[in-house]
């Protein structure tokens, strides 16, 4: 007798999230090449009438940006449709009347434009690409050994991306680091953090179980998927090495080469 | 009844380890200045007859150069009395065959002149300052994932120390941050690492136990001793911090103002 399997794509799926980079597409130095399948992919995605709702750790330019540059690599979103860090540490930051010394990239920075940042009582870092400086880390570490009740939010904790072709450092390690110099625990806004999934599968008007999310980090997007109750699907893009395949710690709901195929199966499913 | 306590300078002392920054100078742009008695401390300290050595978790500079920058604060040391990570380090990366790619500041550089770097297969980090660029941290990063066997050493594994009267980010938060991205345990050359205070003890011809270490690292230089047999003393001065008073972890062997009154215990109660 053999045992009957559910694979993912066959238990209710009320809504789907997608990380952006490694799975839409690849960025690089001129802007990026979409991953072959996806443009399509996304199309028919969302042509299935699921909601769709893009959830990204992106935090080097203002949503606005990442739109355009991902319209010139072919694909078609809506700001509203995208979910990246930024809008959800203001929020944060507004609620606690708390004042940011920044470490993140120059062209992110209008994104924060109405915060207050005169005399800062916490610290936010991002993928700050080469703002990653010491001088920059060194006045963060300065500025949180200075607090009474020092705060630092780290926006993602992801260790690494692809970038023109090269892996090359998320902001993961920095938070780590100035963790590591001030002995505190950064408050993590952004993929894994479970509230960060909540806030785009409340947009779609759904409930967590019946959402999947497709992407290409294992830790910060299908594992933290998987925390936060939805199905997590692991892509072989982006970033996916194929020692991702046996990770000691996440196992992903399912496995696709690529969005294309998770979106085949998707919408083979719900059309029998 | 009231029960006899021995003090730190009580017991048996064939030999004294002191740490260099922040115990006998303050560091700074302009070669930093002598800590106030220090000067006249290390010389009574050599008087005494007791051998003395220096270990210290420089590497920002040649030990030619710390003799020089030292001559010119007002301590008198020779080469061989200072034992730094640097040329512990090149004996290992010898002893290995491994050929680093090396993240340290310029003026170190001559130091590892007999060091093949070319194809590198290890990486070596040092208090670096600003040669801790992204930039030069995403290469290390690279080679490491490049590697079969990856091996990183950090010499130290220090927090912070005080640079030109501020807090500034040492190696230790660096060295984290690789070792977060790579999923790797970093190998520590210099204090807290048993083998680096054993080496200078070995020197002085005499036994862990009948050594006393003056710091103001309460964790490097006061635990790394105490871990490797050694008595640790507490300095108040240097990057020490009030909190150090009531640390979690580690119970220093004493607590002294600063080294001349350290030095002032050991001598009275020698001379009695």
């Amino acid at each position: 007798m053999k045992a009957l399997m559910t694979a993912w794509y066959q238990k209710t799926i009320r809504g789907v999230l997608l990380d952006i980079t490694g799975v839409l597409y690849d960025s690089g130095p001129d802007g990026g090449v979409a991953i072959e399948g996806s443009i399509d992919a996304v199309k028919r995605l969302k042509a299935s009438g699921l909601p769709v709702r893009f959830c990204t750790n992106e935090t080097t330019t203002t949503r606005k940006k990442l739109v355009e540059k991902l319209s010139k690599v072919g694909f078609e979103l809506k700001e509203t449709e995208i979910f990246p860090p930024i809008p959800a540490v203001c929020k944060i930051l507004q609620q606690r009347s708390l004042r940011p010394y920044l470490i993140v990239t120059d062209e992110c920075l209008p994104d924060f434009a109405a915060v207050d940042q005169t005399n800062p009582n916490c610290v936010v870092i991002g993928d700050a690409e080469t703002n990653f400086s010491y001088e920059n880390l060194n006045r963060a570490f300065q500025i949180i050994k200075s607090l009474e009740n020092p705060v630092l939010f780290s926006m993602g904790k992801g260790k690494y991306y692809k970038h023109g072709g090269k892996l090359v450092l998320d902001a993961g390690p920095f938070m780590k680091a100035l963790e590591y110099a001030c002995d505190i625990e950064a408050e993590v806004v952004g993929k894994p953090a479970q509230a960060f999934f909540h806030t785009a599968v409340q947009d779609m008007g759904i409930t967590p179980e019946t959402c999947v999310m497709v992407g290409d980090d294992i830790v910060g997007d299908v594992g933290g998927a998987q925390n936060a109750g939805l199905r997590g699907i692991q892509v072989r893009t982006g970033k996916f090495r194929l020692e991702d395949e046996n990770h000691p710690v996440v196992k992903p709901d399912g496995f696709v080469d690529n969005l294309a195929q998770a979106v085949d199966l998707i919408i083979a499913y719900m059309s029998k």
